[in-house]
């Protein structure tokens, strides 16, 4: 058992209360991992919701809605705990990993408008509240926000660094939209494709946390190595769990990838494995009809065997991952780090 | 007459063809204006040209269309008419107002997407020929570049301000969102409204020139009260001829604000004068039925008080926007800002 475990936990008072409820109830095994860096993941929340005090009530009241702290926070954790190596200068860090989940939030915004979803950690979702007018343009708005965080940093690099992440998801989701509906997709094209859409955030988040604690250039790469790893594991996990999971867990309901058109690891093994089965072969034949779709999620289930190869397949990046921090100074951050390339497989949501 | 009528054109190569046609045929006083910043307009044009070079055709594709040059380009035209005041430096120039023309496309890309409008600058958007789900994609694909020239500036203060103008945007575009179909607003919250979505935009178009040429906070100050000026003034033109140009001159359909339910300075002063009109009335009672926005559009343009009213107070604005320029050194750029106050309010499209 490694020494984070047995880390004290930080006192608990009322004033933590209603933001950390829900690290107890559903994310234990995180906030022990989040430890080193819990004082300042209290800072982040306290950033996210001031936020929303804008002088214009409704943006005030959807800026709330979109920004409650229900995620897991991986994003905003791993800039702090990249910045744990070097100047560990709390207000640029605090800034820059609330300005990381803001813009992650944008984006979950803006899926959800595009793909018309009605649910997301379990609550109705802004498009559906309010609209998918109001939903673009809440996105964009925070887009802005989080540029305004990052910029506050004076750093230009994470600037920079800031841009060229929102591009790069932006082609990803682009390219997925041009791509669904199409069985025909190499691994190679399913990897390049999560690793636009969501290790170019983990690698930011990681990367920029590093820049601005003033780490050497190879420190920053190892920790852009991790990044990178990290979330291509997390996104394969996830894609997994579209499957396997159930609703309750996911907060959304399951399979909503397949149904959006989203071709996974899971059904490429799939489609490999048994190209003949009539639901496989008529899959994506009429979009209306749920009826394959909810057949090719039973077969991936009931198939051990492909659901296996994509944890194998995870857990080979989540190595890759912890590889990566062997250059680093050993402390409590880097076995934080370590911990969550095992947490990412083993969750269930 | 003023001198810069007389200036001589600049030589007009092959290379060029291309690229002035417009001005040649649709924006000839538009390019008389331009002149004192005319060869490194090319470059801005080049600039968001080379934006399409993305090895993924169809966003090619879709950056093409979108950044095609047969916008009016006031906003790159006054950030490089406001830098030449002081030390211009072309390189910086030229991408901070290539990235505001970005930023500007990314809010109609958005806006078209939002209002599901089918006709922009007399060509399909891009919602209509590839779906709103990729519009708001590349709006926030546009949005990441535009950011990304900005922060090839290097210029914090520029990154700053371009964070800014994309959260005021967006609340503005809220704003009229939440208060879509309510003919019960006052003239000060269209002005507050129209601040927001149009003027922020040309105020950090001036701001920016002025910020990067190393301009003297006062003369800033001055570039800005001319930016905020000329952005109402052009705004209120803008919703003038929204009624009284023609479809072949807006390059979309006329009256599409009244049928997006936004309600503008001629419909406020209409509901002043003509309270008791059935069709003022019962204008948003069925939000489906065209009839009475028909009869309104109607009744605006046959009340030459009203035009004339908001002429006037568009034209207010822009003689603000004139007197700002007094401070200014005495130049060509000056020269031309004052004739864009004019030009603004006597053009029809």
């Amino acid at each position: 058992m490694t020494n984070w475990r047995k880390k004290k936990p930080a006192v608990w008072d009322d004033r933590r209360r209603d933001t950390y409820l829900y690290y107890w109830h559903v994310h234990m095994e995180l906030r022990q991992i989040y430890a080193p860096v819990e004082e300042d993941l209290l800072k982040v929340e306290a950033t996210l919701k001031s936020t929303s005090n804008v002088d214009f009530p409704h943006l005030a009241k959807l800026l709330e809605h979109s920004l409650k702290g229900d995620g897991k926070r991986i994003r905003p954790a791993l800039t702090l705990l990249a910045g744990k190596f070097y100047d560990y200068n709390t207000e640029n860090l605090v800034r820059m990993a609330a300005a990381l989940e803001i813009m992650h939030t944008a984006t979950l915004v803006h899926d959800d408008a595009i793909d018309h979803s009605l649910v997301r950690r379990s609550r109705p979702t802004v498009n559906k509240l309010w609209g998918e007018e109001q939903a673009v343009l809440l996105g964009d708005y925070l887009f802005a926000e989080a540029g305004s965080l990052t910029a506050s940093t004076n750093n230009l690099r994470a600037v920079r660094l800031f841009a060229w992440t929102l591009r790069t998801i932006s082609r990803g989701e682009l390219d997925q939209a041009v791509n669904a509906f199409t069985l025909s997709q190499t691994r190679e094209q399913y990897i390049s494709r999560i690793a636009q859409k969501t290790a170019t955030l983990f690698t930011t988040s990681t990367e920029s946390g590093a820049v601005l604690s003033n780490a050497p250039e190879e420190s920053i790469q190892s920790l852009v190595c991790y990044g990178y790893n990290l979330g291509i594991g997390f996104q394969i996990v996830d894609d997994i769990l579209d499957f396997t999971s159930t609703e309750q867990q996911l907060g959304k309901p399951t399979g909503s990838d397949l149904a959006q058109g989203t071709v996974t690891l899971p059904v490429l093994l799939l489609v490999k494995q048994y190209p003949e089965e009539p639901a496989v072969k008529s899959l994506f034949r009429d979009r209306e009809d749920r009826g394959n779709v909810d057949r090719v999620i039973e077969l991936v289930r009931n198939s051990p065997g492909i659901v296996q190869e994509c944890y194998r397949v995870a857990a080979e990046y989540c190595d890759a991952a912890r590889d990566a921090l062997q250059g680093l100074p050993n402390n409590e951050a880097r076995l934080s780090l370590q911990e969550l390339t095992r947490y990412i497989v083993r969750r269930n949501r």
